[in-house]
This record gives structure tokens, C-alpha cells and sequence, in this order.
């Protein structure tokens, strides 16, 4: 897995990842992973669901993954985030 | 499974729902799922982590699913929204 099937997903508008992924998609690439964090997350999921439902039919999500991630700030406290990757095969 | 072992997260603060997970776990049962649609999502996995980092280590996330669920709102127009479902098993 090289890290061009990775898309990050983080505050713009939804469609530009859906984009991301179809285009990686119709380049050849049979997998793509979607990794987000902390309020991202819930786009994620509308990302891999609109692929699934509206471009790509036959697109399965093959895991889910959560996770935590400690982040420190400038001011040296760390605070936890949640995380999530979803694998979506072709 | 009966509907008591769901827990369904909306806009309430975070540790109210980690709290109810716990209360479940403690009366015994020892699979609750979580259930959470749109902007929400991102709380759900908040509390999953949540619950097994800080409250219930021997716990799993044996599973999770995403979908999309259409709402058809007073004006008769529908929407699309994202849902996810975690089960947790202890």
C-alpha cells in the first residue's frame, strides 16, 4: 500500500474527497484508504457511503478501523482524538 | 439482542453516553452497540474510545458498520444521511 491510496480527509467540502477517491480509483488503483480524525470523522463516512452509493457500485468498505491519537499543542498539552481509517476496495 | 443493549448518540456531552455504556456493562450484559447518524458519527467513536481506554480495557470493538439512511423531512423533501453502528463486547 503506498501512501497515494491514502486520502486524508479534513474540513473542505465533502465532494472534493469523493473526487479524490474516484479519480484514484479510474487510474487503475483497486484500493484506496480514507483516514480522518476528531469531527472529520463523520465526513469520512459520508465520503465512502456517496462513493458506494452514487459512483463506484461495486465498491465494498472491507474494514473500519477507530483509534486514538494523543496531539500536543504548542503550549505542551496533549489532548486525545479520535481516529478512523475505512478501507474501500474495488 | 434487545433494544436495551443500544445506546444511540446524539448531542449530549460525551461522557453522558460513555456513562451509559458503563451502567449497561456493570448490570451485566456484555454487548452494547452504539448507533449514531449525520454529525454525531464523530461523538459515537469518541465514546468507544473512550470507554475502552479509560473505563473498560477488556473490551472490543467486535464490529462496525456504516450506512445511509434517507430522512424525508416536514416539506416532504428527503436527505441522505450517514449512520454507523458500533458493537461493543466485552
Amino acid at each position: 500500500m503506498s501512501e497515494e491510496n491514502i486520502v486524508y480527509i479534513g474540513n473542505k467540502p465533502v465532494m472534493n474527497y469523493v473526487l479524490a477517491v474516484v479519480t484514484q480509483i479510474n487510474t487503475g488503483t483497486s484500493e484506496v484508504i480514507l483516514k480522518a480524525r476528531g469531527r472529520a470523522i463523520s465526513r469520512a463516512v459520508d465520503v465512502a457511503e456517496i462513493v458506494r452509493n452514487r459512483f463506484i457500485p461495486d465498491m465494498d468498505v472491507e474494514n473500519i478501523a477507530i483509534n486514538t491519537e494523543e496531539i500536543v499543542g504548542n503550549d505542551g498539552v496533549s489532548t486525545n482524538v479520535s481516529t478512523i481509517e475505512l478501507q474501500l476496495k474495488k
